[in-house]
């Protein structure tokens, strides 16, 4: 007989520059270094994230991400050791965002935000993040990362899925 | 007294990858090459554009451009000779993309096109290019660009200014 274990509720936050810096970079206006080029017709918000690409070059694709709905169980991590990875949501989906420190991975460390319309994520090389989670509806983004030789993806089962119930109000 | 001359009209075309190929790349999932990922919950649309960032590295910025009102003027272009430039469009607002072959600028090349608000565009290296030009609506964009020392953008008042006067049907 299956004995069926209750997951350990992982809390959602809101995604911040501050809050997500040991893991990246948030990419937004808000707060961002900014000035006018083109004239005057353009606002620049400069340089939001820092493109890693180890031995390789950066690469810019489209991924469409299937919704996921709540409760959204975390069974699993990704990292990827040789170079940086960028989303940015190019038609307004939110993204459920699951990350843990570069290094050995740290479960007790596993951190969850929840990203605006408005907001993309850079996750740092070697920053453990779960695949896209968009929510409610499918979801195109831009992801800026890297092509080139090596092995660039490491995936980890989590001795001790989580579990994520609710968002913050 | 000054003498007013009409500007010689510049025609828009629709934006495709064939027609957009002698200045770069379009960025859109239409027509490119994608494959599953992430256990089937995304699929990755790979590859769009190829970033050049001549002894430099590479940024992602957010351009936010103010709206411009048909008739546009077209009287300068710019060119970046280290890197190639990225446009994306992250609230779905189109741009009028005005373009000339990379090398010595050729007036007579120069060519106009309007993208939907599920494209963008990667100016290749060298290539000619007008500033942003979002219509309609204050616009922003993704943009992925080279950082790095030396002079990476040329500018050039054409001998002969164009004039925009409508979109295709």
């Amino acid at each position: 007989m299956e004995t069926t274990i209750a997951l350990r509720a992982l809390m959602v936050e809101p995604l911040s520059r501050e809050a997500f810096a040991p893991f990246g970079e948030v990419i937004e206006t808000a707060g961002a270094t900014h000035y006018p080029i083109n004239q005057g017709s353009t606002e620049r918000f400069h340089d939001l994230a820092r493109v890693d690409v180890v031995g390789g070059r950066t690469l810019i694709n489209i991924f469409r991400g299937q919704p996921f709905h709540l409760p959204v169980e975390v069974r699993l991590l990704e990292r990827h050791p040789l170079g940086s990875q960028a989303f940015v949501p190019i038609d307004g989906q939110r993204m459920l965002i699951v990350v843990a420190p570069p290094g050995e991975l740290d479960e007790s460390a596993i951190r969850a935000f929840i990203s605006t319309p408005w907001q993309g994520v850079n996750y740092a090389t070697g920053t453990w993040h779960h695949p896209l989670l968009t929510l409610a509806a499918r979801g195109d983004f831009l992801v800026v990362d890297r092509g080139g030789p090596g092995d660039n993806c490491e995936e980890r089962l989590l001795a001790q899925p989580r579990r994520i119930e609710s968002l913050p109000v």
